[in-house]
């Protein structure tokens, strides 16, 4: 049993980047599973940890912690090495800047409850509901390539030539495009940084394939 | 002329709280306003310094910087008093987590964009866009509201007494409530703390009603 306690869904993008850090950062946790399909993340017992009934949320020694953007952050503060921020100012802010391009304006209006909302509310059936995830995808990652090919600091990852923040909301956002046939041929940059990512045994150990409660 | 430059609009949220973290550090910065409703922000001299096409861009002298909350994050890194974050990591991960609910989970569902493609997708009407702006912004500030009612660090501000960076998320989406007609009678404590930051003269200054392109 470690002190970490991550309640998560396998193939939640945001539970796919707090799994990345965790990984990286070498610390143990246990995986509680709770299927948004079943409904679990709404039950008492997780609103319990997390009034908002999303994933992840990390139980800490020091109680529970929702959002996965301040997790990682938390993580890199509290454990240090590898960071997932450079050194400098400039660099953090580039870097956060990049992974809020995923975190921001793509994911949280591809996540489930959206797309459930979209059917029970205006009828949209499959094929809308992935013409709409395509269509934030699509306007997200045209902006994060246009930035990552055009900016000096990029190198086999966002920032670099390790592995940062910005590069796990990238791999976990492509993992979940793959879900709704987005056509990365537009997105060279992106592709070969997720490679590199898939190529990094504890990024691909997040993946969720890879989970106790992938099915 | 300042050495640090806003590419914003009155009315979005997302520039609100960055003027209001600007004013609160203390620095000046010239406003360059982009109407949205007239589609100024995707012009090409817009999309040169954010390839997003979405506000606030803060340029500074080390380049262009889109995206809230790493603006203020790095202006907190930069310009450190008043801090933006607490001093301990456990107290910056709360309030990270806390602005997030709103930054991460109401506003990007809510942006103007998704509005607009609502209504040309799925012929929703205005009273169709009001529910569906109020329906994202009850579920989140539903858990705002349990958090910050709940946790003993909330004090005259969301963490404390001090204005920080959960601060300046809420009281921007209270602002923008107000045009969707939102009942904030179920969120005392949000609407308390709300009350406070309007009544900081740098908040107050940093609302749609006071900016030059306000109409």
């Amino acid at each position: 049993m470690s002190d970490l306690a991550l309640h998560n869904y396998f193939r939640s993008s945001t539970s796919v980047r707090v799994r990345a850090g965790l990984n990286l950062k070498g610390l143990a946790y246990d995986y509680v599973p709770l299927s948004l399909l079943k409904g679990e993340h709404a039950h008492a017992e997780h609103m319990a940890l997390n009034p908002s009934g999303l994933v992840p949320t990390l139980v800490t020694p020091q109680g529970p912690l929702p959002q996965s953007l301040a997790i990682l952050e938390w993580l890199d503060e509290v454990h240090p090495e590898p960071p997932l921020l450079p050194a400098d100012a400039w660099g953090r802010a580039r870097v956060r800047s990049l992974a809020h391009i995923v975190a921001l304006d793509i994911h949280p209006l591809n996540n489930l409850r959206i797309l459930k909302h979209l059917e029970a509310e205006y009828g949209v059936d499959a094929a809308g509901k992935a013409a709409w995830f395509r269509k934030w995808a699509e306007a997200g990652m045209t902006a994060l390539e246009a930035r990552l090919a055009s900016e000096s600091e990029t190198g086999a990852f966002c920032h670099g030539d390790a592995v940062g923040l910005a590069d796990l909301c990238l791999y976990a956002q492509v993992l979940n495009n793959a879900r709704f046939d987005v056509d990365m041929s537009a997105y060279p940059t992106i592709s070969r940084i997720h490679d590199n990512c898939m190529n990094v045994k504890v990024l691909a150990d997040a993946a969720p394939a890879n989970q106790p409660d992938a099915v």
